[in-house]
């Protein structure tokens, strides 16, 4: 039988799997032209899956070209002239009329599109809760405008010229004041400058990760961490994310789960968001961080801290990140300028061990040569001059007015049956709508009303809650806020009503067909 | 026996394949805890390879705590407790004083660091040919400065917010106006916006490249295409760029190689530098552009362009590129505005067909977000403002020059049994020393009399010629050209006539000692 490995467990269809080992067979020589393949659904009961899996597998390897079926005879892999070497693509791939069929070609399945779906045709003037971003009436244009142009008077050639890999040294100096000022010790050796911090998680992926290897994921996570170790063809293992403590169950990343995770698997990275995480909103206590570093020293696992969100916390006094608490030098720390001012200026950094840095350097430089250095300089300056900090305050006195906003309009219009987190900081919220409820088909009714938000579902790793969303408030005034919270309210209860109708109906119909 | 596969002509060491190889069999379940594995004598015989090959895998097997060995039972998949799961990374990984040790966790192999290697330890004022790079004494900084200015007055908080994936639309409209006026039409939905070339190619590579695919490189080829290719396990496959035309055998890429390349391989992407080709600094005349897309078309197989140094041509007309003659819409078109101006701006684009950006649109999203804005949109009204026009016209005949001063003084100073290409534009210029000389060893007597230049064997992707190398010259002035090319043929002729010395003293002492 065929040396193949099916993964039911992967994120990758099984099709997917048996078709690109099956390809990978042919390529090492393992199977030949004029080689015999099993039937398909003598194959599909070798494997233990549906016939329709070998079927679609064959299917696509036949239209590369690669095998061909004879009536009577079997599937064979195809032979060319001299008998030895692959024919090369079929046909198919160029169609006439059309050109190249790219599908045909592209390394993956498409992924979802999340932003694109939930926004795809709503009014101009939709109130949305889809975005976890900052407040673009409050950013600080002037001050930073200020910034540019002292840069471009002093220093517009060094900066319009390629520039370092590793980041532009005036802003890198910067960001070491910063964490130093946030409990971290760090050298020039312990930054890189990247594009923000999906960048960040791109080379961290690059750096650590092969094909087949383990990574633990919050569950629900951020959306744009799954895509990357989905893209670098990792092993995602989602950890439970606690919404709402328990006796004996705190908030935030369930540490009895991660355990048994690390117990039961060579994992390569544990990737975790303890501030404000996205999409729920929880913080992660002071005992959990704690636990999360010894279990993550015990299993020699490096911890990606995302702490993006981190400074934006409501009340006065915070949890220390992980990379302050990091004893063992494990913590790979990303934080960007995204969240509190002007995303549209991609400038992101990373905290790591200095042979981390090193290694990271040099996939940054493969990867887009540096980062953007007129943003790099600018942002530097913005920090320099005090700007970034008066900024960073001022934002967590809105964003904690707009939270308070949040949670009573929540209290004041949500029917009972929802529940809903209490972050103390960041920049969303996380709604549970009673069971049975799926929040995408709320959000088409929602979107009606002009009312947006993000269905919880396209945030899990695995085993997606459809009664979940998330909602975005940052960007949004307190008025909106009200306003926006009491239409979805409403939405919901109408949606509630017509349940309770239906089931009546269904128990008056029930009953007339007896 | 064991189903490994080993690919002795892949970049990958056959060690880290077969312990890769070794550890999927593991995850994968086909080896249990208990299970014995041949010794390393006998799969060394085996495979076909030599038994430190195999050693080595075994070793670092080991030290990840996946296997260990029995002194007279042999060696064994490790067991824990249960006996089904694999054991936790073992404590070499932590190690007490020094904390992990981040190596045994990176993906790869550490890959050469052309740049900090070259320029090591460079005298401060060394005249240095390394870089392809534009001048930066004729960046038109004022009118950048204008631009910006107004971009900020106009349009400050739309640019600093949060942007599409594909790009900032006003930049893409100016972009679709550039490349009309060079020949290629293209819609909006053609157009992908990024962040340079080197970032563009690590998009093509994900959309499309999975591994064990094979890739198509020029060889020699630039550093930055090796790199990213490697990092996503491609095959890359090398055919020869001719550097010097032969009857029956024109410039650039070898199209009999390429032809007989594809016959051989599945080919997933051929990417190609039709103009003024980094390093060689040659050009593919166009009866081969057109071979090139005929054979691209016949076997379906996309084309990567890279246009990047397209437009800095030194005589009136040019040859129209392959994006021009594209009848099979199977290029993709990748450009930057990096070799004509702020390179510290990274800020390039891909044209292709619509299917393929939608594709690389979703990448770009899970790869960065999207490019600074900050660039894009200053870029956009250098471009509208027909300031980029202006400036393309005047340093194509600023490199002109420079090129004709450097052509020159080779001609006055280099000694013979050397030559070079003879570029039409661009930025480079690839000279060749007489036969056994070792261009990296030349770079060190070089540096020490205050002249840098890109040793040859950086750019090989296979069979690295050591006599070769590489002249980056727009960003010197012909002055400094011209006395660098003097220091540099001096340094030389030193080198030639010690040879020559050597040669004798080596004959009189065999003399002596007969």
């Amino acid at each position: 039988m065929l040396p193949v490995h099916l993964q039911p467990e992967s994120h990758v269809p099984l099709y997917v799997q048996l078709r690109d080992q099956l390809r990978a067979l042919v390529h090492a020589g393992d199977l030949r032209p004029g080689d015999r393949i099993p039937a398909s659904r003598e194959l599909a009961v070798a494997l233990g899956v549906h016939r329709t899996t070998v079927a679609n597998a064959y299917a696509e390897l036949e239209s590369e070209g690669l095998i061909q079926g004879h009536v009577g005879r079997g599937t064979f892999i195809r032979a060319n002239g001299n008998g030895l070497k692959i024919t090369p693509p079929a046909p198919p791939v160029l169609d006439g009329a059309r050109g190249i069929r790219w599908e045909l070609l592209f390394a993956d399945e498409r992924g979802e599109e999340v932003l694109s779906r939930l926004t795809a045709a709503a009014p101009e003037d939709a109130l949305s809760f889809v975005m976890a971003r900052p407040a673009p009436d409050h950013f600080p244009v002037e001050e930073l405008q200020t910034c540019i142009n002292a840069v471009l008077r002093r220093e517009a050639v060094d900066v319009l010229s390629l520039g370092p890999s590793d980041g532009y040294q005036p802003l890198k100096e910067a960001i070491i004041e910063l964490v130093r000022k946030e409990g971290i010790a760090a050298k020039d050796e312990n930054i890189l400058i990247t594009d923000g911090c999906q960048q960040s998680l791109d080379l961290i992926s690059k750096a650590f990760v092969r094909p087949g290897d383990a990574v633990i994921l919050e569950n629900p996570a951020y959306p744009g961490a799954v895509a990357i170790f989905h893209q670098a063809r990792a092993r995602c293992l989602a950890v439970p994310v606690r919404t709402h403590a328990e006796p004996g169950a705190s908030l935030g990343m369930d540490m009895e789960a991660l355990e048994d995770t690390l117990a039961g698997n060579r994992v390569k990275l544990i990737v975790v968001t303890p501030d404000f995480h996205n999409p729920t909103g929880v913080s992660l206590p002071l005992a959990s961080r704690r636990k999360l570093l010894e279990l993550a020293a015990r299993h020699s696992v490096p911890v990606v801290e995302d702490h993006i969100y981190g400074r934006l916390h409501g009340r006065e006094e915070r949890e220390p990140s992980l990379k302050q608490l990091d004893r063992a030098d494990l913590v790979i720390h990303i934080d960007s300028f995204a969240k509190v001012a002007f995303p549209g200026l991609r400038v992101g950094w990373i905290v790591a061990p200095a042979a981390v840095i090193d290694r990271l350097r040099v996939v940054k430089q493969n990867t887009d040569i540096h980062t953007d250095q007129l943003a790099q300089a600018s942002l530097a300056e913005f920090l320099r001059r005090g700007l970034f900090a008066r900024h960073v305050a001022k934002m967590r006195k809105v964003y904690a007015l707009r939270l308070a906003a949040l949670d009573e309009a929540l209290r004041k219009y949500m029917p009972e049956g929802t529940r809903w987190t209490k972050p103390e900081g960041g920049m969303c919220l996380w709604l549970e709508l009673p069971a049975g409820f799926d929040a995408s088909e709320l959000l088409i009714h929602a979107k009606e009303r002009g009312v947006l938000f993000a269905p919880g579902r396209y945030f899990y790793v695995q085993g997606p809650l459809p009664n979940t969303l998330r909602l975005g408030y940052a960007a949004m005034n307190e008025k909106d806020i009200t306003r926006g919270v009491a239409t979805l309210a409403e939405v919901l209860k109408m949606e509630m009503r017509k349940r309770t109708r239906g089931v009546r109906r269904a128990e008056s119909s029930r009953v007339a067909l007896v």
